[in-house]
């Protein structure tokens, strides 16, 4: 759909967060990961113009940092207009001071934006169990005030990385009632992604005017069709946290719940969400392709996704992936374990189009091919369980070598 | 306890199945991998002068190889007196035809032994979804038959190793009511390695007379304890198989339920399991260290265990030992996600004896001592969940390039 600039509003030039209307974001180098004045932007903010609707989704680690604990309340407790985020120190296992830091740091951001500390979200990733570094912290954040403008998403994006190698963003538009709408995403990823939740850090933002409750549904049912869908390496972080701003710039009346609008703006935020999570996979540590699994046949859609998630999950899928050898019996192996229910003798396995497993027994299948689809930056896994009706996928990424790199001296 | 070798009977050079009294093993090599002919053995039994009370515990993958299946079935009609073991191959994932290559094998090693097939059990390991090479095997069973000897323990260790790289036996002599009694085992692990359970093969041989109805209890008691607290890759096979048989060579009444007989039985198996479970970790696939993950103050053993093991099995922990980077914070979040509870104020964190979090903080701790702990061949976890007064533990190991390599390229 071609649209003009006026017609869109926001920036057209931006991917992420600032393209949908009245959302200017900024960022800051504050070092904080301490490794000297090197330029790499650490902290960031995106600010709306008027107060947003917002829902939040949460990592389900008991183990929750404190920007987690404290922007889940925030979100309780009404309509927020700005979202601060740092990489390079993760605020977590930090105890009481920790919710200290937190809580200056929204202080902070609101101080320099003028808004009540109230309406500010907090997120943090990086390293566990080492306290912020406030000073530079507060620095960065009345910098990255400073820099707030409408093309800053960019920035944001880049500000939110730590072992990701490219930044993250995503947007679509689509119309309502007349009206253009834009939804704008950006995410960090790369280790400790696993569902529940899969990512570090998402912001999904929208011009979208909604009715009050909508959202929150909305947001869920996304996620477990997206975010909930990516593994790289099993291990779910304390700052998992997905956030959805709606400040209602796009005008016309709210969308409420069961409308045709609503339905429009949920696939809106799915599209921009699966992309953020196929970005993930794909730029997962250390990967060097990334696969989706679709799993057919299952009893239903939670034994499906729970099927594809141990087979995108399992280390010995992912190591013959990575060196293209067709050992497709893991697969089988790990569907076996998954727990899902299967009908053995009508199971059946195809990669990238050649079944190499049928009726419970191997096909006599072309294992080249096989070794060649391992080769490409996609790979697709099609399992059918023979027990049902019902489908999901999972996001994965090769397990290799620099994975183990990245990860053994993270800290050092 | 020091024994003189006619107070012990059995085979005292050896230190694994031929041990007890009244078992002789062999081995051959088959060529099941198809490398040529290399020497390397890949076929082994071991078989009782008398038929044996027997228990297993087998994988709880749903996809199970057709040996497993086939001495499931055998296991349940009665006594047994042999057990075939091959590695190269699993036959699993393999359709009727591997339920027909399994019950071949069975027969050829009671022809070659004049036993009954119902007699014999039989294990499989190697790789999945590949059709059993039969003549080959057929030949390798008679070999191996051909082979046996008091000493062949040495040689089946051997026979059945995959990518491990030393074999792994253990022995216990302990006295019941006057009489020696010998345990001694054998395991081969490395890879897909993960409750439940963790072993894809070992075989546990006593001289004790054991009652009806006892060994099974025992054994299922033992595992929980030992195989099942060891994680390498959080891979679960298709083949795992522990088996227990006790051919009472060594006399006197039958130990019975309750008794102190069984119990003093049930510590020496316990201890060559255990033995072989921390043999398992420190020779997991690319493994350059192994460590043990004690929890205490958990709600139950159950929780133990789980927190336990999911620390163990953490990607991001597993390469932190690996690389001596003192990241704790790892610890604490996989045990976050664990799902066991525990009462972050109270959850204290100590590795190798240097406390680093405590009481839901961090503890300013000398990570340098961490980095030197983390450097040796075993490292000790500890970690107090605070909720309660249980303990369990797991075992694992560190994961380096060389689980990457090793299984990148599996089978080409």
């Amino acid at each position: 759909m071609a649209l003009s600039a006026a017609a869109v509003g926001g920036d057209t030039q931006s991917t992420g967060v600032c393209a949908p209307r009245g959302f200017v974001a900024g960022a800051a180098a504050a070092d904080i990961r301490g490794h000297g004045d090197d330029g790499r932007l650490d902290v960031a903010i995106v600010r709306s113009e008027r107060p947003c609707q917002a829902a939040g989704v949460f990592t389900r680690n008991r183990v929750k940092a404190a920007p987690v604990v404290i922007s889940q309340l925030t979100l309780r407790q009404g309509r927020v207009q700005a979202v601060l985020l740092n990489s390079g120190n993760a605020n977590a296992c930090t105890g009481a001071q920790g919710f200290r830091d937190a809580l200056q740091m929204i202080k902070a951001a609101g101080d320099a934006c003028d808004l009540d500390p109230a309406q500010v979200l907090v997120c943090s990733t990086g390293v566990i169990g080492r306290p912020m570094p406030m000073s530079q912290v507060v620095a960065g954040v009345r910098g990255a005030v400073a820099a707030m403008r409408p093309g800053g998403g960019d920035d944001l994006a880049r500000a939110i990385m730590t072992t990701d190698t490219v930044p993250k963003q995503a947007v679509r538009r689509i119309e309502i009632e007349g009206r253009t709408v834009v939804v704008g995403g950006v995410a960090k990823g790369s280790g400790m992604i696993h569902p529940d939740m899969a990512t570090l850090l998402a912001l999904v933002t929208t011009d979208a005017l909604v009715a009050d409750g909508v959202l929150g549904p909305l947001l869920r049912r996304v996620t477990d069709q997206t975010f909930n869908c990516v593994t790289v390496d099993g291990d779910t972080s304390t700052n998992d946290t997905l956030l959805l701003l709606a400040n209602g710039a796009a005008g016309g009346d709210p969308v409420t719940a069961g409308s045709a609008g609503l339905a429009a703006l949920e696939t809106a935020v799915l599209e921009v969400c699966d992309d953020l999570a196929e970005m993930i996979a794909a730029d997962g540590e250390g990967a060097t392709r990334h696969f989706r699994v679709e799993v057919r046949g299952a009893v239903d859609v939670v034994q499906a996704r729970l099927a594809a998630r141990t087979v995108a999950g399992s280390p010995l899928v992912k190591t013959a992936i990575h060196g293209r050898d067709p050992n497709w019996g893991r697969i089988v192996a790990a569907v076996g374990r998954s727990g899902a229910e299967f009908v053995l003798d009508r199971c059946r396995v195809t990669i990238g189009g050649v079944t190499v497993f049928d009726a419970g027994a191997p096909v006599d299948a072309d294992l080249d091919a096989v070794r060649r689809i391992f080769g490409a930056d996609r790979v697709d896994l099609d399992v059918d369980l023979g027990a049902g009706e019902a489908s999901g996928h999972a996001w994965g990424c090769d397990l290799s070598d620099g994975y183990v790199r990245i990860n053994a001296d993270y800290t050092t």
